[in-house]
């Protein structure tokens, strides 16, 4: 089956969910395409100093604020299911999240599980777990940018289905689009790293995000890298089937292969 | 502190222990080193039909054989580690194993965990599970070629204190070097692959085993990869006590960060 896919690679603007709203309605115009992956933090820009600054550019998670419905009359027009990362407020809490979004609105949310560096003064860590959604018969999941450097986080959402792990992205290290190949190549799954570009500074943090926003199939093969600082949308065809099948080889299956008997996966001085 | 390691990479001559030995003898001539890491089946080589034409040029786990001695007899001259592939008999079934000598002999063995291909049609699973053992302070652990690809291997010797994950190989796939620089980087741990050269034929099978042995640092460098075909012998100094600090950047410790109870790593259909 032929499914298409697309990233969005831009700069969202701090302080403005207008602006960004206004970018991504921009960017998406004409395109077609049955899923969409939006950069993390499409909403809000990623520096803040402290949550209370945040808040007024996050909104909650059932598709009613300004952002999210925004994106999902944009999933109206085109037909399409978008996951985007948000800066998602429950009550008093904030989370840094990523919502799939079909014309009927919100399918699932998930909130980023492994915060990174500064983030944790931002935000609560996740509670959702790794969450697998299907669409048209194709299973889809989420995880958000440092994410990555945990093995388990991918290795959750392809036992539990997933053939492709749509992945909102912030990156200022530069490690991680040459990691998913290997997760790919681990999983034997699709992946969409839609990456954000520009700089951001507050105080002495001066961040540059690095772009690059990537797309790697089961075989490990890179079928798309982007652009380190250009605001792109990318669009290929896939065959999502191609991550059902696990096998390297006639000999090797990469999931029936696992010795969970052998592995030794807590930490021993926490034993 | 200060460790000296050391990988060999060079063409094992299949059904000729002797040969094997006199090129690691000639090789590990005049050599300073701590720890020196082999190819996978050094003692060996690797394409055999059956198990019954590959068990008169395997041997015992205890060091009394003719390739396991030999080496020992080098680790006594040289004051070192040396850590092999080889291929393992006991009693009648065969392993693809690593064992870790000392001048006073066998420190411990590892069994193959997963066997890649053919393999399967010469070699019993192994039933080790990850092992580290400590030398002068330093724990280090084995795992063989293959077992890059599951995830679980390498954080299974990691959690378990490992600081330099030996890693012999007999690699023919492209994607392994690159992948060592993620396990380095999610596990920061120093990784020594210690890969073989030059090709084998065995009735329509043909490897082309792929050289560039290589080493990798906690924070993801690669400090050596050799060439592609060329016998060779390279040692570095490194501190292996970078690897006991766990922490990515003052917010971020890689270990106390993971989530298990967030994880899901059994495949849904098997649940």
């Amino acid at each position: 089956m032929d499914l298409t896919i697309a990233l969005l690679q831009f700069k969202p603007t701090r302080k403005s969910i207008e602006k960004n709203i206004q970018k991504i309605q921009r960017a998406m115009e004409g395109i077609k395409a049955d899923l969409i992956v939006l950069p993390e933090l499409s909403n809000s820009g990623y520096l803040y100093e402290k949550a209370e600054d945040l808040k007024p550019f996050s909104e909650e998670n059932d598709g009613q604020g300004p952002f999210l419905s925004a994106l999902i009359d944009i999933s109206k027009t085109i037909e399409s299911v978008i996951v985007t990362g948000y800066a998602e407020k429950d009550r008093s809490i904030l989370y840094n999240s990523a919502i799939a979004l079909s014309p009927q609105g919100p399918i699932t949310n998930y909130r980023k599980t492994h915060l990174y560096d500064h983030e944790k003064m931002l935000f609560h860590p996740g509670d959702s777990g790794f969450k697998v959604f299907e669409w048209n018969t194709v299973k889809i999941g989420m995880m958000i940018c440092f994410d990555w450097i945990f093995p388990e986080a991918c290795r959750s959402l392809a036992l539990e289905g997933a053939q492709i792990i749509a992945h909102p992205a912030n990156l200022v290290l530069p490690y991680c689009q040459n990691a998913m190949v290997t997760r790919s190549i681990e999983n034997r799954v699709f992946t969409i790293t839609a990456n954000r570009i520009g700089t951001e500074k507050l105080g002495d943090m001066n961040l540059n995000f690095t772009g690059m926003s990537q797309i790697t199939d089961p075989s490990g093969a890179i079928r798309y890298r982007g652009p380190k600082d250009k605001a792109t949308v990318h669009i290929i065809t896939i065959d999502p089937n191609d991550a059902l099948d696990k096998n390297l080889n006639p000999q090797n299956n990469l999931f029936k292969d696992r010795r969970l008997d052998l592995y030794q996966l807590v930490e021993s001085r926490e034993q």
